[in-house]
């Protein structure tokens, strides 16, 4: 039985945080899709093809790790690509009521699907994304929160 | 002595979460009002005419349920209807904190109005307006989440 | 229709939060029953004698309040007394997770009887028999937390 | 890679939560180890024996789960069962916080165990075998709440 | 040892309960720097200088308070004021996780600068500068939630 | 003006997230008062006098930190040794409930003593006394929990 794993989220930019759910959840399965989530109503901060290129140079490592974008419901991606387990990173109190409801939803759309919930790794939990763009606006030190890859490009885009 | 309730929302679509809190706060006082809030500054999904009618099919059966529509103040409204008991659904933990400010700053400006709170039936914890519009928008099947009265009116406008 | 509401506790002892749902619950309906749930296996701080005393010398302004002790299950005792709601009061979010499972408990068991929560008033947000107790046996001022009826009556035993 | 998830807990009685975890967790690995967690400081209210003949009755149709019970740290049981996750059930807020003290102590002491959360059914959410040994004990009916073979068990013990 | 304390927030509009924690956090050290952050994206209700204006006006009686403007990083701000406490003020548990994780990214930017928490003061602890512009522009009376100065001020702008 | 500043607990053993809050509390005034809560109704897993000796061995490269036991109320105790600051470790949600209703609980009976949050550093946002004593308990290795002084302590009352 081959399990397949998807990782979903905007990754707009990826983080340290992201890059170790990835490591962990790699390991959780024969293979792991990383998908982008692409959100046709709002323009990112990077485009999804820097956030494909950014995620393809941090996971070079991992050799089961497939990083793929998609539109549309998040359970027709993971049907479409085999995936019976979806992965989910948690942080804080208010993450999990708000995973809880997004799971439950899915579930009720399509039961055959698990969502399994990993904690951050403590000295990332109060990582996110928006956090790193926030910094980089005003501009602080982002090293100490993305992958080195995603630290130049975030340095190219706000010379 | 005629207990009067109301219960507020912006129903934008109406969910079955929604009429499960509207059959079952309809039982706590001899009427029920369910107003619909009108936000001047934000058009919703559907228009206020269509939810005041989608809330009226539902409801067809609930004798001692009247559907409106208010703007301004929600005590003020209140307060015009004579109810003295207010209804919220909640559904989490972070439900409870907003819900609790609500409530709070309500008791400042119109201590005479009591607010209740019921929590929702487990099946429809998850469910929420902004999950229908979102299942929708990306051609998920909403059958599941909204009374059959609104999965036409849905289907209608996705077309 | 006469509705008539159960507010179950401990009240060991009754706190000016307890009196406050009291005052509040007792307008939600016809006829409002105070219940003592009594623990066969645990012993009180009071007796239940005495809290049935303190709480009715607490409660005699309000008419329609009766007071009341039971064992067994509560909802068996709400059945008996053909009370068709009950009140909870909510202070907290860590409140709110408990009474949330007992109430769907609750749910399961009795499902034609409906549970309110009312949130407690700002000013007793902290309150609860637990702390008085603390206070009491440490030598400190519980005036500020309790009726005077019961600030006597723990006086009485602290000498 | 065979992969073997422990899904640790006391299971005083087990409950048909428990039981839903224990099949989707046993589609997530190779192979699933039930482990009840033995504390020789407290009596529980079954035997650790019957907890056993319970869990592996109600367990019988799924091949690839094994029950075992275990003394000491957690982490030591796991290592010896050669299992590379653990899984935890997850309800509510308050469950978030403490398992995620415990997942965090436990990182810190074997960082090669992943611990992966299940969020329990909406149905099974408020389920905890304390309030299955409550209801039982003030003579409710607990066969809503744990799989048939359970309630048999419970129903001769209260007799 | 002087030690400088820092209160950052919008401050659009301040409020009863921005005032409590101020003259709170004014005891903590020798001296207190209120700092109003600009977000040069998103346009205020009030402008920055009306916010300077009416701190300055509630503060008038604290010899030891001064009030500033900042753009760019929050630590870059305290760093350059000399302050090595930020005081924030915590209402609910929503507020903790943000807060939490805002207080988590400065330590790893700025280990020096200590970050306390006050609690809202009770009768405060719903009050954001959000209800207050809701408030007002629905029309309603907001002289309970806000420093008479401020009053004036929003009474002046909603005619 | 001599600011001096408590900060209480039950330190039984002390752990690495104590006194990481010792050291950061010791900067926070002029003078640190550590204080040891006697509870005589529950002896402890150390005596008091084992956890004095532990925290000031632990303590004893902090000129201004002062190691004292105290029964009775805390606001008494720190009325008595004259601290005008509290301060408290924050960890997660539940304790920010704990906390929050003891700190209105101590404001109601001494308003003039201010409660201040820390949080805890994320390495040690997990950690407790009560893991500590549980995972020394069970055979594990607590040095990676609490400072060596302590560790020894454990070592040899476990032998």
């Amino acid at each position: 039985m081959l399990r397949k794993v998807l990782y979903p989220g905007s990754f707009d930019p990826p983080t340290l945080g992201h890059l170790d759910i990835i490591e962990r959840a790699s390991r959780l399965g024969e293979r792991l899709v990383v998908g982008i989530g692409i959100n046709s109503e709002k323009s990112g901060w990077f485009s999804v093809e820097e956030r494909l290129e950014m995620l393809r140079a941090c996971t070079a490592h991992l050799p089961n790790v497939e990083i793929a974008a998609f539109e549309g419901l998040l359970i027709h991606f993971a049907q479409q690509k085999g995936c019976s387990v979806m992965v989910r990173g948690m942080r804080a109190v208010t993450d999990f009521d708000y995973e809880f409801r997004i799971a439950m939803a899915n579930r009720t759309l399509a039961p055959e699907i698990e969502t399994v919930f990993l904690l951050a790794r403590d000295e990332y939990s109060f990582l996110a994304s928006s956090i790193v763009r926030e910094v980089a606006r005003l501009g602080g030190d982002v090293t100490a929160f993305v992958p080195p890859a995603v630290a130049e490009s975030i340095a190219r885009r706000t010379v």
